[in-house]
């Protein structure tokens, strides 16, 4: 402790295991509490940070604001945790140049009220956007609806500052657009989950904000036909802002929990967006919903005002209360397929729920093919906690067979490390784990993450 | 040979010189001849071939189609040259999926004309487009005016496959537009000019072809009023498809060259496209020409053709014979500044044009800062070889001090490893280095390309 207080001003290092508490878990519900806590006000001192734990031993787990549903901020080897909740400032922002400059801490939140003065918005818009820390969406690579249009935080990146586990302060990237001098580290770092480097400024890809956007629900009578309603959407130029599901079984969940304004024949539902200026958006939304019609389609019904679209979404926010309540410790995957194979999930996890007795209850993304998989397990049924596990490797096999990856938008963490190996193969794993090395030579930063072959704690 | 004749059948290696001798250049005008020249058919071969590179300590350069003007693809060590142009099959287009699977030696204009029939395209548009392979855009990170709507090649792709230095097969990426497990490896592989392995194939982000485009040409009596205008269409929501400018040195070499249709004052021009839907085109062309009317605007044209667009076209496209006429060995560099930084640019490069007697002539991709900075040398002159290094390094220095990057889409290759160390702090390329070493641990790949401390050949 007194070479940690070295290197930062004692008032700003939490050390009793009281204080550190809080800081010892994150969405994924999982808990360890760090040896101490420290929240530096810059980078030097992020570096002078590392430079003591390498001296120590110690293990460090950077932490935005702990909404990670992974368990990437847990710090399971204890240790140290850096929190970057002090270094929130907005250093620049630069609409001609449609770049913006921040400290790793600022929230997602403040970071959009800001741009929206100018007229601009940052796109990635995860569900704790409220809270969520920029650094944490950049070390997870967390997206929302908006990717479908506007990409993940990989996409609206230009540069960053980071610590590596040497304590080497790295510059990375470029303030323009366009760059190609040297390998791209900047990308690497985005989505490695602290396990290469502690991120602690970004200079970010910003975009002019639409003038206006226009809400439409289509019903379906399947989910068959829903998925090809996608495909059909996606493969037109009119690019929704946001194009979201929900299947049959979350439909029966909603009209259970509350009552909700959906056709009786509900076998799906899409809740698209688009946005663009005034003048063009009716264009959009007819382009948009010609696309959807087609066979199975139910009903289809635009917001003509900021009212009605409310009433539209009702039915979509009705299903986290309604999931909580059916079954509060749900396993919540976030597997991607390729748009077209949508439907084949949805029939395979279907299957999947029949065969091992578990309500599987899916949403998500769907212009992305990211689908968040709602295992709606009872911890205190033996029968579902036995095959649990066996179900989870299947739902796993069956989004790879069709082309698919493991995680979307939630990253790896802890809680999915042992999956990795079923889609990364031991030459692309042993290259990752060789880069490692070369960013965190100590093996110190985000200790028992990522990879899939740590020993289980 | 008689090693590399068991790694590939001996109808497709050559190694007379003679054979070889196309093999050794690109457009950098650099020429070494290799020792061999392999024309694998599939992954499996190229994996092979760098087996027998490794038993034998032969450096290999993997080349698409030489059209790069960095000298990436020069075999400065001499060895074995992988030409992928035999691995040429579009293996998929899927409409639904907005991706296409394609082997590295296909050429961009073929899997654009592919694409094209299913109402698709792949939006990096190099000059070279008609004969560069896809392989070399993303070995190189090429893009082309439509960069500024729609990014480059690392914006475009989804995942790949990659023989490294170790002759290991890796799979990186996904068949997704969201996925984060693992490290990036794809796009630390694009933009790494073969030397971390030989791509050999590739799943591309394709975007639906917008149906139509609206040209404009906007010309200004200065080019800090032109810039001011790229600032001005950049800030607004409707992106254009392409925003190319040209300074006013080059409308005056156009001038001398050929007859063109251009008012008198001119003293910069812009060329803007904007895409969309024929509904939505009267508007976003009515929004680009907005933000382009302010000061200093001496003209402003809309082509209500395609053979309007023709002719507001020539000028620009008599710049490239302009030049050559008048400077057959002209250095033509790749810069990119913030766009708000561009007037400061072509200020600067002006008095540096006037210090060192060297007429620079300058044009590119506005709406991404990406200027196209040509030393027009005769190198006959002694007076000015003696100064142009010391004026290149100055116009580094200054697109550095800029904010800006010193390639925007030729690359490093062989010609601007010694810049390189200007713009990369030696932390993060000692970390390249490192990256690089666990790729090719012997140092076959491309050896002597993008890094700075190669001893000059």
């Amino acid at each position: 402790m007194a070479r940690l207080q070295q290197a930062i001003d004692p008032d700003r290092l939490l050390t009793d295991p009281a204080d550190c508490w809080a800081y010892g878990y994150d969405n994924s519900r999982r808990h360890v509490c760090p040896q101490a806590v420290a929240f530096p006000f810059n980078t030097e001192e992020v570096a002078g940070l590392v430079h003591a734990c390498r001296e120590l031993g110690l293990p460090l787990v950077g932490r935005g604001r702990g909404s990670g549903t992974a368990g990437a901020a847990v710090p399971i080897r204890r240790g140290l945790v850096i929190s970057l909740e002090r270094m929130d400032r907005i250093i620049e922002i630069n609409a001609d140049d449609r770049l913006a400059i921040v400290e790793a801490g600022v929230t997602n939140g403040d970071l959009q009220r800001a741009l929206e003065r100018e007229g601009f918005f940052w796109p990635p818009d995860p569900t704790s956007a409220d809270y969520c820390s920029v650094g944490g969406n950049l070390a997870c690579n967390a997206a929302g609806p908006r990717a479908v249009k506007y990409g993940t935080p990989r996409d609206n990146i230009l540069g960053l500052t980071a610590v590596t586990g040497t304590g080497d302060i790295i510059r990375t990237g470029v303030h323009t657009t366009k760059g190609v001098v040297g390998y791209d580290l900047t990308r690497l770092m985005v989505g490695s989950e602290g396990t290469l480097g502690i991120i602690t400024q970004a200079t970010l890809k910003i975009t002019p904000k639409p003038e206006a956007r226009r809400t439409l629900r289509a019903v379906y009578t399947s989910m068959t036909t829903a998925a090809a309603a996608v495909s059909r959407i996606m493969a037109q130029p009119v690019t929704p802002c946001m194009l979201e599901f929900i299947d049959g079984r979350a439909i029966d969940m909603i009209r259970d929990y509350a009552s909700v304004d959906l056709p009786e024949d509900a076998g799906a539902m899409l809740m698209i967006e688009v946005d663009g200026s005034l003048e063009q958006l009716a264009y959009s939304e007819q382009a948009v919903a010609e696309a959807a019609r087609g066979d199975g389609l139910s009903e289809l019904r635009t917001a003509a005002s900021e009212d009605e679209r409310q009433g539209l979404w009702a039915a979509r926010k009705a299903l986290s209360p309604a999931q909580r309540k059916i079954a509060p410790k749900k396993i919540n995957e976030d597997v991607v397929v390729p748009v077209s194979r949508m439907a084949d999930l949805i029939a395979g996890l279907d299957q999947l729920s029949r065969q091992y007795g578990i309500i599987i209850v899916n949403f998500g993304h769907a212009g992305n093919g990211n689908i968040h998989v709602n295992l709606l397990v009872d911890p205190d049924d033996p029968k579902q906690m036995a095959v649990v596990d066996e179900c989870l490797q299947k739902v796993f096999q069956l989004v790879l067979d069709l082309r698919g990856t493991l995680s979307g938008e939630h990253g790896i963490g802890y809680d999915k490390r042992q999956f990795v190996g079923l889609e990364i193969e031991p030459a692309s794993l042993a290259l990752m784990k060789q880069i490692k090395k070369q960013f965190d030579p100590d093996g110190l930063l985000n200790p028992g993450k990522l990879f899939p072959d740590v020993v289980p704690d």
